[in-house]
């Protein structure tokens, strides 16, 4: 359990936290970074009330993939069993996050697809960011709709209906980044959209764009 | 009136502005929290004044129950006979905050409470933010209208018509973060109204989702 | 010239034009700050083409009432012509602010007075914000401006259309402060609108605020 | 190569990047600067995929006018292409800024020039801000579309469609103004058009604000 794995983990994890107040993705405690143990059937994530401020490598907490706490002194995130449910059915994801922000939320309350009308948005996600179905916290209704979303879809992020957003990655920083570009792109849609009809996106360019920066760009380093 | 209780709620009462500064929920001095001394009919809270950057616990003031000044060199916060109300006819509140904070404060305008359309209001208000009678400053007016709307009602923030926000806690730090999650949950509504409707949430899932937050959650460990 | 006085104020001015940038009023280097030099027919203002970060003392600028150059290495800002005529034809004004705040300035760009619908603005302002004539810069256009809107009037602020902000008070901070509860209230009211109108405030409940904001209560202390 | 002149260029754009992320006009590492190495047909860039924090002289590319990589161990940013390609044929041009800032990016979402309604953007853009064409990555596409929309035109800042901004400058200081003063206009007339129509400027008073502002008034020193 104190492998060199789940120690640098601890710190990557707790530091990442950072990105979510720097970018005004979080208010108070309410989001959360998770990301897996390298071969092994557990994932670090944040402890449940503890302020951004008080997140350190030490306090992060050690879930298997159940949800179970299996190391740490906190009660993990009260989100922990729709990380959980995550890592269980999507074996390539190395990272989630949750959080409430702004205009995301927006766009969730409203149950409406952000709309791919940005090359930055063809980049990250491939098109539409896409809804996924209301469910209360509790069991896996969460965890469920957020795989049944995302599996097979080009977007790394969901828009959970009246709640918020969840992202994923290969890692716990793809993640963060997706979660970002996520509430990016859902404030400047918006903005667009307040003054009448944003422009499409031919679907061929789309597909340009998104297999460029996913394979040509990626295969020499990231933006 | 030097009791350890007193010496520790300054500084938690001074401190617990910077988060009101944090989350942008003041401007120059127009903000201020108090806190309930504990078992004493006394209560803590900012100096009028005096801005942000320069409160001190030695700088709070102390009053009664009736707003009177009981101890500290500066005049107490222009909206103590409010705070002072709220204290004597609300008996287990033990903090109170006012802010003008932005989207709360133009929901208020309007005089138009929030509906609850997110999960993390169901969660932490329990239903709508109601809005309070348009009452003036100089007498009990602003405080009965508070506590008249807020008296048995789940919410813990009220909107005063053409004013801004007061919400309450068991202590000063619950009574900060009602406050910062109204303007988050009034920004976030806010802006999903302007592209259309939001989803309605049901009541019953408004009342599972209070309940367990309230109870069945905050039996462990707060988020 | 190197009397006490001046040399306080050039710290007093230096200073206040981070509460500019605190309050996000300005970028770049657009906006500038203004104190009368007590009891003599000179001002303190900022130099021109100096970043906030790069304000000190001693590069402030001394102009006399014409908005001649009397005391500085810098050029006076190029806005010091209004400030000048303001100090000019307004003798009880001590402090002069400049501003492209960016809600103001949206009203402004409409020509559209902000209506008071806040008891802050009320309390501050006495009323609406009045919207000033589209005026060149070049000559005593924008200060002529200026002052004939709010000679007799009890707002500190004034709109200038297609343009930005004036405010003034009784000395430099003052005047800020008149600067920062504009753009709060401009931003507030706005955002106020967009989802409906706005509930009015009864001009005798807009002239009581008023009185007991500028009279019974500051003849104790500042809020 | 390891000229004083690149020496120095390095410090300078590295550093201006930080004002990118002052204003908000960029978040992860969407945004970059170039500078033109006087006198050689060079230019120094941000290097790909590292973050803003960890920006230094050192870290950053120069660059031939191909796009091509001359010295630097980190690969140039993935919009190398479209700065050659501005230097290649605007000789007068010494600094190249692209961004994705937010409110300048919803205007080009729609296809939409921001049009000139406030005195400032009259000074800084001469008019209205254009709108280029939609261009994929890849080739010299952005290149051509931002030379084709800038060449001739006062406006130093160009809203690529569905895209983001390019703003240029005599040297990279004054291309990270037009991008900062690019995003406050598109902010500013974003907000007035929200509530109703800005007022128009009559062209006359257009052309004097910018020939007075580039003319007379730069003559003596920059605001």
């Amino acid at each position: 359990m104190t492998s060199p794995d789940v120690t640098t983990l601890r710190k990557t994890v707790a530091d990442l936290h950072a990105e979510l107040v720097r970018y005004n993705l979080v208010v108070w405690t309410a989001g959360n970074v998770s990301g897996r143990v390298p071969g092994e059937d557990l994932f670090v994530i944040k402890p449940s009330g503890v302020s951004y401020d008080e997140l350190t490598p030490d306090n992060m907490v050690v879930c298997d993939l159940d949800g179970n706490l299996v190391e740490g002194e906190h009660s993990p995130s009260s989100d922990t069993a729709a990380h959980a449910y995550v890592y269980r059915n999507m074996p390539d994801v190395g990272g989630v996050v949750h959080t409430h922000s702004t205009y995301a939320s927006a766009w969730a309350a409203r149950g409406e697809a952000i709309p791919c009308v940005l090359t930055a948005m063809a980049d990250e996600f491939g098109g539409e960011i896409p809804v996924g179905p209301f469910a209360l916290i509790g069991d896996d209704s969460i965890g469920k709709g957020i795989v049944e979303t995302l599996k097979g879809h080009r977007s790394k992020a969901v828009l959970m209906q009246n709640h918020g957003v969840f992202s994923i990655g290969k890692d716990a920083k793809a993640a963060v980044k997706a979660a970002v570009m996520c509430e990016d792109v859902a404030r400047t849609v918006h903005i667009a959209r307040q003054l009448g009809d944003p422009l499409p996106i031919a679907q061929d360019d789309i597909d340009r764009l998104y297999d460029r920066y996913q394979n040509v760009y990626g295969q020499r380093s990231p933006r």
